[in-house]
């Protein structure tokens, strides 16, 4: 892929808010090292000069993410190798089944409604549409609580739906899928990305729907606002990600 | 039917609450004469004697009602004439349904679910379970509330049902299914009620059960709480009035 339609690439996967350096770094390990594999500075240097980041930038957000016990570092030679702590591996992994899902998080929303008089204990990521009132997947068990499906042919109404997700966040969803859909054409007519070109593109994509993804209830699509464009996000990221398979450590470690 | 059987039922079916005179008198117009005829003040004086209310009570109350509106009188030779008012009238037209009805009063309840920040104008007598839930036998048109049908086959929560109609009131039920019961027994075994006693007992029957129907909401009573006896004295009250059909106005008057 020839460096120019690279970087367009780059430049509208990017989008026009600067990510923070610590998170697309906690992406990176997350896509390409979730087993806890060590990542050699030098690779990790020249995927994020690839998608924008400069090295003192870096070498900042790898400080703050050892002081937060995210990574551990280790020197081999002149070079320095960056792994996974197992806190930061768990926290990883927990992620990891929404922001590579190719399903919907649920089937199936209920609409619970508590007893004001002895209010649920509830843990869940659920939604409360009114004080004591909670859209979940989750229905308690029990007869105290009264929980309906909601119909996913009758639409909600637009009050209750728009309490599932913020404005900025449905904002942001609509603009991410008209970005992958840009970036799935631009692939289509250029030429194969190389090993380091991959993980780069691979890391915005992940970062983009992961800023998403992860701000969203774990709901049915069907309850959230009308201008939820999650379901074209997580289609289009799963087949960029099928298009531009992560490389091995081996190949990238041998480009950078 | 002997006096000494029909006070034994008297005495049954009053229970131990003495019922308000005034409200008495007004079930004995809704019975006998809701189309505004005449009752003589010698045959309201019998019927109340038999239902063990003094003279003198009686008159105190048809100066109330007199005075509040709800009947006019008029000399006739040495006797008074009583009605009631076209606005009596039209009260006790509008509850007679109720009091009568020998179906349900709805076959089916919605819950629904009300934005916080634009709460619906309801007019109808429904239930709020919550401060932005209510129980209907009418779902609101229009896209801006949940609605969603109530299970007959599924109890809700008894914190729900509890809502509904206070304990008092189902207390109130439940004894006076017994007494209808009772009263059913004892009818089978006594001799035929003449027109006066016909006319106390159906007085002492609807007043019974038009102190509770009133006070309950209009919805299935799948919705009210277990212990609602509701049906079995909507039915007991249905038999009982048709075992004792209202005498008219010239067998009373003869008979008074």
């Amino acid at each position: 892929m020839d460096s120019t339609a690279f970087e367009a690439a780059v430049s509208d996967l990017r989008g026009e808010i600067p990510p923070r350096v610590w998170s697309l770094l906690v992406t990176v390990f997350g896509d390409l090292a979730q087993d806890g594999s060590a990542l050699p500075g030098t690779v990790l240097g020249e995927i994020m000069s690839r998608v924008g980041i400069k090295p003192e930038a870096m070498r900042v957000a790898l400080h703050r993410l050892r002081k937060d016990g995210w990574i551990a570092s280790e020197r081999a030679g002149r070079s320095s190798l960056y792994r996974l702590t197992p806190e930061g591996r768990a926290q990883t992994v927990a992620a990891s089944p929404r922001i590579y899902a190719t399903d919907p998080p649920a089937e199936a929303a209920f609409l619970v409604l508590t007893d004001p008089a002895s209010p649920l204990e509830w843990t869940r990521n659920d939604v409360w549409v009114t004080p004591h009132a909670v859209l979940t997947a989750h229905p308690p068990a029990g007869a105290e609580a009264f929980a309906t499906p909601v119909d996913p042919d009758r639409s909600l109404p637009r009050w209750m739906r728009d309490k599932t997700c913020d404005a900025m966040t449905v904002a942001l969803s609509a603009d991410l899928a008209a970005r992958l859909t840009r970036t799935e054409a631009a692939l289509a007519t250029a030429g194969a990305p190389d090993p380091l070109q991959t993980a780069a593109l691979r890391v915005l994509i992940v970062h983009s729907w992961r800023r998403i993804v992860l701000k969203v209830p774990e709901l049915p699509d069907f309850v959230l606002p009308a201008a939820w464009a999650g379901p074209a996000c997580r289609a289009g990221t799963a087949r960029l990600l099928q298009r531009l398979p992560a490389p091995g450590l081996d190949r990238l470690s041998a480009a950078a």
